[in-house]
């Protein structure tokens, strides 16, 4: 989905909404673990309660492969059931380098055919631009988390005397454009939104906390 | 594997090698291209042929998860076959949020019982502890990495004077010890590794580019 169809989507909706699958076996009601595939029965009934109000659906992939292949079949038949008019996302925080970060890509782009992934700035340029050669495809680059982690090294003081966050993201905007790049903003740092715009005015924010 | 049986299997081999199991399904020879699974095949010839000179091993999860729900499959069958007396490293570069690193840390731990995962630090401390309070286990935390990208961020001189990944060094020793955490330190900067040996005189460190 390239960033017209996105934001056409987010207009006729009027919602920005994404509905995270953080699918937990432990946490299934009951009732449903009879079921086959009881992860891919519960994402059947939240997206079908929810489809109509969000623009966006993010599997975290640590759900799916905390139970083996299975897991990861029950991510496939998940995808194959949310609607086209609707963006996803590949929670997966990938970051490696360049070949593995190809492989990366080509798993949640090729194999998994996500919009989007969530990707970690930490090995730098090569781990990121692999993910950027792919058309109509999304990086999500973590810049500020929402984590109490946060703080041990997203806000230190780099040479240049802005924090690192910032660094990462006006670095990432050699390497992508508002087309194929957005930043992760975690809703718990919402005194920084403003300044955070100022340095990414034009990128989409996936914002965790708030959706 | 403890510290103690891993510092035993190194001296009585005579090796600190690790084989890395990057298994590009592109450049399988072809005789192998028959097989019912070829990536566990040309694992397994790999693994025949070096088990004996090697005492760790360390498949790359990207390749695998390319490959989707089937790619998992043929991990889980090379780990079968990678004897108990050999080191296992899922290179799965992982880092996210408290319950989600705890999922991976079940995903690599318990569910493919890998004896370590190595694991990047820019989320901070709760993505790295719940991979610490496994028995046994081992964290290998991203520290000065082997690619080009390293420079962008790895080496930047933080507000104490300290480049980036000696921050991310001392302040991983607050939550793990020599006996569950190692480094990433690539090979590509040996310059630095006496400097780093300052840093963790008592950390094993993982060597990608000399094994």
């Amino acid at each position: 989905m390239n960033r017209k169809q996105l934001y056409q989507t987010i207009l006729k909706k009027g919602s920005y909404l994404c509905v995270g699958l953080d699918t937990d076996m432990q946490r299934i009601p009951k009732h449903l673990m009879g079921e086959d595939d009881p992860i891919f029965e519960f994402n059947r009934q939240i997206i079908n309660a929810t489809k109509d109000l969000c623009v966006a659906y993010k599997p975290n992939l640590a759900f799916y492969e905390a139970q083996g292949p299975r897991g990861l079949r029950s991510l496939e038949k998940t995808l194959d059931l949310i609607p086209e008019t609707h963006f996803t996302i590949a929670d997966a925080k990938r970051g490696d380098i360049g070949n593995t970060a190809r492989m990366y890509a080509k798993a949640f782009f090729e194999t998994y055919n996500f919009d989007a992934v969530t990707v970690a700035p930490y090995m730098g340029i090569d781990s990121v631009t692999p993910f950027l050669e792919f058309e109509n495809k999304w990086v999500i680059l973590l810049a500020l988390t929402s984590n109490k982690g946060s703080r041990d090294f997203q806000f230190t003081p780099q040479e240049e005397g802005q924090p690192m966050f910032e660094k990462v993201m006006r670095r990432a905007q050699d390497w992508g454009t508002p087309d194929n790049l957005m930043y992760v903003v975690g809703a718990t740092h919402p005194e920084k939104i403003a300044e955070i715009r100022t340095i990414a005015p034009d990128h989409f924010l996936l914002v965790p906390g708030i959706g």
